[in-house]
């Protein structure tokens, strides 16, 4: 019988012939935790009677979430992590390195075809390289640290087919919003979904991982995308689903004609496009986030920007997505462009994004951000109004003051 | 009877001849507050019934002390000061445009011979261009935004004549901890201090800048540096005080064999040459503040650092003066130096000196800072012990681990 790539991987890590809805016990290849996650692991660790990890060069922990830190208790907790980190010899991403996503994949802690944990909900970003990569809780992630291993039922999955080709100052962000909206917030329940088609050759890494890391939003557990035409620095054998693999669904899309797409308040799967929502004022625009901060992200908001002011009362706030990312920005001219319009950088890192500092919105604000989450309060303000777009739709929407289609001012 | 500049100033602006301990009613040139006072002032201004401002062109508010906003009531009272510099039409600062003191600087709201009100400590920092500038309490900056004037008892003046000329690595931060531990926390209370003498005229305005500040820290109300060899985009007559002047002290120093100074906690006043502390282990770098985060202070650390990677374990957060200070930064390169040395940059403004967000160390750190205040708790950790020096020393002792002296790694 045949097997879908999430199939095929588990079956390789379990050492046996496995099926979706099976449950099955891995060995992993790595488990990532952050700031948010890796403080309550520790502790659970402990309580398992943890002395050492199963392997500390596949044990990553990264502060991003609040850092630098916002308060003497934060600061506690990354030197908490920091200690664990010396006495277990495992790997750790200090304060202004970036965002953990982002940080497994620059330094090479993801490989097609392996299993990754991460105690972070947007960790089927790794599906971007062809990586069974799944959130889970910090007692589960305490326990793969001592026995590298996990158990985990065998998920059904969902095939997307998407072909044709993005419009200009269309990107993947617009596409996985159209895809969260069809698909719904709860539509790729507990599954992995596997994108392929014609239309994903054509995405760049960074890209791709923006399109997995959305997954997140249609309730995914993991996510899989083509590896056709990625370019990696080493060999690899990419996993094909076989002909009769059995998915729960098949969706195709053309996307020749999409057009930018916003999910307006209070959810990733409101979404419209854009010109239902065109001149919506903005206060506030932000752009970060594991969903889109990488180099292409920054270029596409300087392009924008580029010899122009911001909107007069309007703040643009942005967080690379590493320290890697900012250098290659900084060498390239995009910070210096960005600066000149009038944004703001931050640390790499999460930021405003999971509401825990630098850059919470105000009560009755609007803001518009390249980030992955508009759940009222996410940003750290139940009473601001948070609208999902491309960096180019945040970055032309901080221009004029109101939400606007980068077409516009191009 | 001759006058002390403070006594020519004040004597000015009150229209009549004033002399040292007598209270005068002056006319004021400009009026600052940040978002750690301006909500304060607008609540004084409406409750005495102020409808506008006696000259919106010399009122500035600045949003730079938790910047952006680390939490939701901090964004709504940043919306506050917006929707007042709307209102009134004032001079708004928003975030990421820098430190108060700073801006006040960089966009001329400060010449030679003017009376400024600052609802800030370090207000006296404008005393590098031969202002009367001193803090005020935001009711008192309330009825001076309704007014154009203020009140003030003359204050007397200390004399410190500086001769000689520093060492290379040896800065204008190194000189005023000396001058603070000589004078006292309390020296200079409620007094003008004049700078003069040969070691001044070779120092730049944001050196100048430097010493003026921190006369705050020896209790001083205002600072006069001597306006000898400064170069400015204008014409200026600069005030000096009569040969009979009286003085509640004169001290003279000569500069030649100065080494650098380190404040040991918890008082500004603690100071040590750096051979007395060098070797204490620090865990947490600072660069920034009104005292020093200029270009030339962010091009010492690089010089430190250039090529070199910080000491595992420790972290250095910088937040540049100002978006300008940041722009010529990244022009030269000095970014770029830093980042790739695993420095981590924080948006211009005040960041964690005044403990708001953005790098407040955990408990038991020791932080070496180019700040101005070493009290327990300022950064935002009681329990963080807190070391004052220049830029090159804390960048040196980032590169080590341990406070260094930057004539060792140089």
């Amino acid at each position: 019988m045949g097997q879908t790539i999430a199939e095929k991987v588990v079956s390789h890590h379990a050492g046996r012939q496995v099926m979706a809805n099976e449950i099955a016990i891995v060995a992993i290849d790595g488990a990532m935790a952050t700031d948010a996650t890796a403080p309550l692991a520790i502790k659970a660790f402990r309580e398992m009677g943890g002395v050492r990890l199963w392997d500390p060069s596949r044990v990553v922990l990264v502060i991003d979430h609040a850092a630098p830190a916002p308060n003497e208790q934060v600061s506690n907790l990354h030197a908490l992590m920091r200690a664990f980190g010396r006495e277990m010899g495992c790997v750790l991403y200090d304060v202004g390195e970036g965002i953990c996503h982002q940080l497994m994949v620059e330094y090479d802690h993801v490989r097609p075809g392996q299993i990754i944990l991460g105690a972070d909900s947007h960790t089927p970003t790794y599906g971007a390289l062809g990586a069974f990569a799944m959130g889970v809780g910090s007692t589960d992630l305490a326990a793969a640290w001592l026995t590298g291993k996990t158990w985990l039922k065998t998920p059904a999955s969902i095939k997307i087919v998407l072909d044709g080709t993005l419009r200009t100052g269309v990107s993947a962000k617009d596409l996985v919003l159209f895809l969260v909206r069809q698909i719904g917030a709860d539509g790729a329940r507990y599954q992995a979904v596997e994108f392929t088609g014609s239309a994903i050759r054509s995405l760049s890494l960074a890209s791709r991982m923006t399109l997995a890391n959305m997954t997140a939003e249609m309730g995914a557990l993991t996510a899989f995308v083509d590896l056709q035409g990625l370019d990696l620095p080493y060999r690899f054998d990419p996993i094909h689903p076989d002909p009769d693999a059995v998915y729960s669904v098949v969706y195709s899309f053309n996307v020749d004609h999409l057009l930018p797409q916003v999910a307006i308040p209070h959810a990733p799967s409101n979404v419209v496009p854009i010109d239902e929502v065109a001149g919506t004022p903005i206060q506030m625009a932000f752009i970060g986030s594991c969903t889109n901060s990488r180099l292409e992200d920054l270029r596409a908001a300087a392009a924008v920007l580029q010899g122009r002011k911001l909107a007069p009362g309007v703040r643009l706030i942005i967080a690379p997505a590493s320290r890697q990312v900012f250098m290659m920005a900084l060498q390239d001219g995009t910070i210096a462009t960005l600066t000149e319009s009038g944004a703001t950088f931050i640390t790499a890192g999460c930021g405003p994004c999971v509401g825990t500092h630098q850059g919470i919105p105000g009560n009755g604000e609007n803001v518009i951000t390249s980030t992955n989450r508009n759940f009222r309060g996410r940003m750290g303000n139940p009473h601001a109004s948070i609208y999902l777009a491309s960096p180019a739709v945040v970055a032309a929407s901080a221009l004029r003051g109101v939400i606007t289609d980068p077409a516009d001012v191009l």
